[in-house]
C-alpha cells in the first residue's frame, strides 16, 4: 500500500514500525542474555503482524489476556499459548475447545477452588489441562504467596487430580509504580526469588514443577540475573508509552504508538488548540497522573513525530481534545497550528490507547502504510 | 433469542431495556413539556436498536459524534443528522458523500477559518452545506461567545459564501461538575440565554438563523423553561451512570448499563474479590473521582442487578478487577462470593464503558436477551 500518513482519516492509531522493531530486538536480546525464553504478552497490541514480528525475532510462544486472543493467534499458527488470567469455571469449555483443536493452551489458577474446578471439568471431559499456579510476589493483585501452605494444596490438587502442573508464574505489577534503577532491580529480584521459591517448595513436596515464568516490562529490563527462571513475559515494551518513560525504562523516541489527530478549532484567548483526539481516541487512561511527570492525555508531536516542546493534550471530552503549551509560553496557536493541521499524540498507556481502535495504521520503514487489525473484545 | 444472562461469556455489557425505555420516556416528556424537539446525542450507545427506540418515543433526528455514526444511522433510515463536532477540512469529502446520498447532514463550525473551509469546499463541489455555529455558553470547550464580533463574521461567511446558516448550538459541559438543582437550573438558563442571544445577534445583522439547539443531560433535566430554543440535545440519559447520579439527575435504579462479570479469585486476608472486569471491561473512566462520592471503577450488584451494600470495584488492571467492601465491614468474601459467582458492575460513565464493547447484550422486559451491535471507530 502506498497511502501516506497525511491522507489518513483522523483520529487514527499510528505504529512506527522501525521503533517497534527496535523495541522487539531490545527485549529479545535481554531475554537471550538472561538465558530465558521470551513469551511476550500480546495483550498490548492484539495484532497478528506484531506477534509475527516478535516470533521472527525469537519469541517462543505468547501470553494472552483473553481466550479470544488465544483463538486468533492459534489460528495464525501459534500453538504455545499462556492464558495469564486466573481461569473462571465458565471459560473452561472454551479452553477445552482450543486444546481439542491442537492448541497447547496453558491455563492459570491461584486457589484450591479454582484448581478443583479445572480438574473436575478435565476429568468430566477426559482432558489433562496444563496449569500454571500464579504466585503473588509483590502483594500487587492475584496469586498465592510462596510461603502459604495453600500453595502445596493447590499443587497437589492439580497433580493428583489428573491435570499437569506445568509450572509457576508471577507478575510484579508494583514495578509500574517505581522509577529508579535500584528499586526496579530490587523488585525484579523479588519477582524472581519469590517465584523460584514457590517452584522449589512444590518440588520439595515431590511434585514436578518444570517452568518458572516471571515478568513485566520494567522488571524484565532491570533484572540483574534470572537464575532458576525459565521464561520471561513482558508486553508493553513493544510500543512503550509515557508511563514506561516515567518508570525510566525507555526514551521518548522509543515510543512506537501515537495518535494522529487534526486541529479542529482554537480558543486563542486561553491558548487552546482543539483537536479531534478526545478520550475516545486516547482512552481515559491517566496513568502518568500519579507519576513524577503528569503528561495529561499525552505529549504532542508534529505529524512527522517530532516532539513540540511544551505542548500537552491537557484535557479530553469524547471527541474533543484540548492541547495547550506550558504556562508562560506565549504561542500564537491559531497561526502556528491552523485548523486542519495534523499532529501526533504520544499516549500514557499503549495498551489502553490501542484498545480504542479496531486496527493500527503501520508506518513502515520504507514510508508505506499498512493496515493491521486488532483482536478486540472477549 | 432465549439465552439467559447467566450463560453469557463475561465480561459483557448488559442493557436493562425496561430501565432504558423509562429513561427515554422521561427525556421525551421533558422535551415535550418544554415545547422543543428532542434530537438525542447517540454517541452514548452508537446502537441501532437504541436509536430506533428513541425515535419511536418521539425523537426528531439525531446528534452524532463521528461521521461513521452518521453513515450507520443514515443507512438505518434516519435522515436528519447533526454532526456535533467542529468540522475538520479533511472530513468534508465524507460529509459531501453523505449529503449526496440523501442525508440531511448538518455540520458545525466555530471559526471564520472553519467556515471558509466549508464554503470553499462547497463551492468547489456545488454543494450548499447546512451549518450550525457553535456557541460557547459556559467557557467549557469549543464555540464562539455570543458577544464576540467574530460571531457575525462567521455567520456572514456562511451566509454569503453560499452555505445555509441553519442555526446556533451550544453544550454546557460545565454542568457535569455541578450537583445542586439551583446550580443546574442556573447553568441551564445560561446555556439557553447565551444561545438565544447569539441567534438574536445574527438575526439583527439580517441573516436568518432559524434553529437554536442546546443541551446536555443535566441541563435538559433541570431547565425551568427553554424560551427561544427549538431543539434539545442530550445523550447519556438513555443509560445514565454513576457520574449522572452524583450530579443528581438520576436514581441508582435508573442506571440501565452494567457490566456482567465473573469472580475469578480472592485475596481473603485483604477482603479482595478478583473479577474478570478490569479496565478493558469498565474503561479507564474515573469520572466520579472528583465528585462528592468516588465510586472507584463502579458499584457492584448481584447478577440480578440488586446493589450489594458497600461493595465497590476499587481498582482495575487490564483484565482484573478488584472489588472490596467498605472498611470496617467484615465479610467472608470467599464464602459469599465463591469463584464463578456472577456480579454486575454499574459504571462511572456509560459512554466510555459502552465503547469498550463491540455490542450490548440487551436484557428485555420479557427476560429474553438480544445482541445489539455498536458502531465503534471512526
Amino acid at each position: 500500500m502506498t497511502t501516506s500518513i497525511h491522507t489518513l482519516d483522523t483520529p487514527v492509531a499510528v505504529v512506527d514500525v522501525a521503533r517497534m522493531n527496535r523495541n522487539i530486538q531490545r527485549m529479545q536480546q535481554r531475554a537471550d542474555s538472561l538465558g530465558v525464553r521470551l513469551r511476550p504478552h500480546v495483550k498490548t497490541t492484539k495484532c497478528a503482524q506484531v506477534v509475527e514480528a516478535q516470533i521472527q525475532a525469537g519469541a517462543q510462544g505468547v501470553t494472552v489476556s483473553t481466550l479470544k486472543e488465544a483463538q486468533a493467534f492459534f489460528t495464525q499458527g501459534v500453538t504455545d499459548i499462556l492464558y495469564a488470567v486466573a481461569m473462571a469455571p465458565n471459560k473452561l469449555a472454551h479452553a477445552l475447545d482450543l486444546r481439542r483443536a491442537g492448541c497447547a493452551l496453558i491455563i492459570v489458577t491461584d486457589s484450591v477452588a479454582g484448581a478443583r474446578a479445572i480438574v473436575e471439568f478435565g476429568r468430566a471431559h477426559d482432558e489433562r489441562f496444563e496449569v500454571f499456579i500464579e504466585i503473588d510476589s509483590d502483594h500487587h493483585r492475584s496469586g498465592v504467596r510462596s510461603d502459604d501452605p495453600l500453595l502445596g494444596d493447590i499443587a497437589k490438587m492439580i497433580h493428583e487430580g489428573g491435570a499437569v502442573l506445568k509450572g509457576v508464574m508471577t507478575h510484579a505489577g508494583e514495578s509500574y509504580k517505581l522509577n529508579t534503577l535500584e528499586a526496579l532491580q530490587e523488585i525484579a529480584e523479588l519477582e524472581r526469588s519469590e517465584c523460584v521459591k514457590a517452584a522449589e517448595a512444590i518440588r520439595a513436596a515431590g511434585i514436578p514443577c518444570p517452568e518458572v515464568s516471571v515478568g513485566s516490562t520494567p522488571t524484565a529490563l532491570s533484572a540483574v540475573h534470572l537464575e532458576g527462571v525459565t521464561e520471561l513475559r513482558a508486553g508493553v515494551y513493544v510500543f512503550f508509552d509515557l508511563v514506561m518513560h516515567n518508570v525510566g525504562v525507555c526514551a521518548l523516541d522509543d515510543l512506537a504508538l501515537s495518535v494522529l489527530t487534526t486541529v479542529i478549532g482554537h480558543q486563542p484567548d486561553k491558548g487552546w488548540i482543539i483537536t479531534d483526539s478526545g478520550w475516545m481516541a486516547m482512552s481515559r487512561d491517566r496513568g502518568t497522573q500519579a507519576q513524577q511527570c503528569d503528561f495529561g492525555y499525552g505529549l504532542v508531536c508534529d505529524s512527522n513525530g517530532t516532539l513540540i516542546d511544551g505542548l500537552l493534550l491537557r484535557s479530553a471530552n469524547q471527541e474533543h481534545g484540548v492541547a495547550s503549551f506550558e504556562e508562560g509560553m506565549s504561542v500564537d496557536v491559531e497561526k502556528l497550528y491552523p485548523i486542519g493541521t495534523q499532529l501526533r499524540v504520544l499516549p500514557n498507556h499503549a495498551c489502553a490507547t490501542g484498545a480504542q481502535y479496531p486496527a493500527y495504521e503501520a508506518l513502515q520503514p520504507n514510508g508505506e502504510m499498512a493496515h493491521w487489525s486488532r483482536v478486540n473484545g472477549w
